[in-house]
C-alpha cells in the first residue's frame, strides 16, 4: 500500500510530516510519498533509518496556504503540494492523500481532481467528536452549509459505514441533530431527513438533542455542515472558556493554588480527553478515493495516525461498501 | 405597574410563584396577578404578609404542560392559566406576562392572542448567555426553525435594543453566528443577513465564530432559531458534562479527593456562573406587549427577578423603541 502525503501543509511544517511518515513506514509497513520541495525533504529525510524505498518524494515547488481562496487556489496553484498529491491520487498512483493544509482548498480540490463516487450527492468531512463516553462522529463537519434532505441521508448512511469499519462500533447509532427529540421536531431539512433516515437501512435512533450530544447518546451525528461546524467549534470553545475559568478560579489563592497542585494529574487526563489533536484527521467521504484532512498543527505523533487510518480505510474497503450502499 | 403571572405553569408549582410574587411587591413595588386555581393559590397567599391589594389572584381551571401540542393546546385549553393570563395582557388589563410553562406554548399563545408589532415579521426568543467576560444575549434561542435574512435583521435590531436598555450595555456589539470570521463566510441565510446587517444603525461587529461565543467576543448573537437552539443546549451540555468528567476525575483517589474538598468553593463559584437560572427569564422579543418565559424550574428567586425584568422592559419603554426601530 502506498499512501500520499503532503509535506508541506500543516502549521509545523515538512519536519513533522517526515517523521511521522519514517515511524508509519516502520511500524505500519506501508510505503510513503511525500510531495513538497523535494531539496529540503530529502535533507530532512536524510537524518533517519527506515527500510530501503519505502518513502519516496515528489517534487512541487508552491504552498497552498490558509489565506488562498480555496477553489481559486486549486486551480491555479497546479504545482503546490496539494494539488500534485491529489492528482498523483487521481491518477492510481497511491491509495490515499494526507494534507494538514487548508480544509477549504482539500474539499475543493478533492471535488474537482478525485471526485465523487457515482452517485453521491456531496462529499462530506466527518470528525471525531470525544464525548463522555469515548468518542462519536460527527458528519458533516463544514463541507456543505446548504444542505438538502437527500444529503443528509447520504452523510448518514457514509458516516455509519464509516464508523462501524473505522471506529470499530457494531450497527452505529446513528441520530440527528436536532432541537427536540421527537419526530415532527426542527427545521424543514430535519424534518424531511428524518422521513428519509426512517426508510433507510442504517440504525437510526432518531433525533438526538445537542445538550445530549457530549453525553455520548449516539455513535453517528449528522447534521449538515453550518450546523456540524457550530457544533465542533462551540464544543472546543467551551471546552477552552471552561478551562480558563477553572484557572482563574484555583490560583485566586494560596489555597485553591494548593488543591489544583494536587490535582494537576487529573486535569491534564481531563484535558487529552477534550483534545482533538489525540484522534488523527477526518475523512473527507463520499470521494473516490480515501482522502483525510489532519489537523492544522499535526505533529509527528499525528501524521502517523492519520497513515493509520487511511490503511484502515484502505483494508476495509470503505469505498467501495459507500458505493454499494449508496446505490441500493 | 401590573404584571400578570402564570401561577401554574412551572416544574415548581403555584408555591413558589406566590413567595416570589410577594418578595416582588415588597421589594419592587408592583402588583402582581396571578392566574391559576383560585383556591389553592389563595390559601398559599395567607401565609404571607405583604401590601394590602398588591397581589390579585385570577381564577383559571386548566394547566397547558409541556406534553400538550403547542398551539393545539392554546387554541383548546382556554380557560388554562397561561391562555387567561395572555388574554389578560391583551386587553390592557396588565403591563406584562411572565409564564415559566411549556416554551412552544407561549409562543403560539403569545403570537396568536398578544400579536406582533406591526412591521415585525416574527417575534423571537432572547436568552442571556453567560461567557467567561459577563453575558451576551442570544437572539433567536428556538422561535423560529426557518427564518428569513430580513427577520435575522430584525432579531439583530430588536435584541441591540434589549441589550442596551435590559442589560445595560452602551451600543451594544452585535454579530451573526457563522462559521468563519470574514464577510462571504457561512449559508446562504447569514450571508443575505450579513449584507442587511451592514446597511443597518446597529453596532454590527461582522461574524462570530462558535469558538468565539463562549468568550463574549458580541454582546448580541444572533441567528436563527435552530441554531440558536443548538448553541443554547450545546452550551448546557458541555458545562454539564465537562463537570461530570471532573467530579468522575476529582474522586478517583484519595489524594484527589482531597484536592477536590479544598477546592469544592471555586467549583461552586464557577458553577454558578454557569447556571442559565441565575439569569431569569427570556423575553418574547417583536409581541405588543412584554411575555417572559421564565425556566421550567424557577424558584421564588427566580420568579422575583422575571418579574424586575419586565418592570425594567417596560419602565425603559422597549416596546416603543423597537416599533420605531423597526419602521425606520
Amino acid at each position: 500500500m502506498r499512501i500520499i502525503i503532503d509535506g508541506m501543509g500543516g502549521d509545523k511544517g515538512y519536519k513533522e510530516v517526515v517523521k511521522g511518515s519514517v515511524d508509519a513506514v516502520k511500524e505500519l509497513g506501508v510505503e510513503i510519498l511525500i510531495v513538497g520541495k523535494e531539496d529540503i525533504i530529502e535533507e530532512e529525510l536524510k537524518k533517519y533509518d527506515y527500510p530501503q524505498g519505502a518513502i519516496e518524494i515528489m517534487n512541487a515547488n508552491d504552498v497552498i496556504t490558509n489565506d488562498d481562496e480555496p477553489a481559486l487556489a486549486v486551480r491555479r496553484k497546479k504545482d503546490s503540494s496539494m494539488v500534485v498529491g491529489l492528482k498523483t491520487l487521481a491518477e492510481d498512483k497511491g491509495d490515499g492523500f494526507i494534507s494538514a493544509g487548508s480544509t477549504g482548498a482539500l474539499l475543493a480540490g478533492g471535488l474537482f481532481i478525485v471526485k465523487r463516487i457515482p452517485g453521491i450527492e456531496r462529499a462530506a468531512l466527518a470528525t471525531v467528536y470525544p464525548t463522555t463516553k469515548g468518542i462519536s462522529l460527527l458528519i458533516d463537519a463544514g463541507a456543505n452549509v446548504d444542505s438538502k434532505p437527500e444529503y443528509l441521508k447520504q452523510f448518514a448512511i457514509m458516516g455509519s459505514i464509516y464508523c462501524e469499519k473505522i471506529l470499530g462500533y457494531k450497527n452505529p447509532k446513528v441520530a440527528l441533530a436536532n432541537i427536540g427529540t421527537e419526530e415532527g421536531k426542527g427545521n424543514a431539512l430535519v424534518k424531511e431527513a428524518y422521513a428519509l433516515l426512517k426508510e433507510s437501512n442504517i440504525n437510526f435512533i432518531g433525533n438526538v438533542e445537542a445538550r445530549d450530544i457530549p453525553e455520548g447518546v449516539c455513535d453517528v451525528i449528522v447534521c449538515d455542515g453550518f450546523v456540524g461546524n457550530i457544533i465542533l467549534k462551540l464544543t472546543e470553545g467551551m471546552a477552552i472558556s471552561i478551562f480558563s475559568l477553572l484557572k482563574k478560579e484555583l490560583t485566586a489563592s494560596l489555597k485553591s493554588k494548593f488543591g489544583a497542585l494536587i490535582l494537576k494529574p487529573q486535569f491534564g487526563a481531563l484535558k487529552s480527553k477534550m483534545d482533538y489533536r489525540e484522534y488523527g484527521g477526518a475523512p473527507l467521504l463520499g470521494l473516490k478515493k480515501p482522502v483525510i484532512k489532519a489537523h492544522g498543527s499535526s505533529d509527528a505523533l499525528a501524521i502517523k495516525n492519520a497513515i493509520r487510518q487511511v490503511k484502515n480505510f484502505v483494508e476495509n474497503g470503505v469505498i467501495n461498501l459507500i458505493e454499494n450502499d449508496i446505490n441500493n
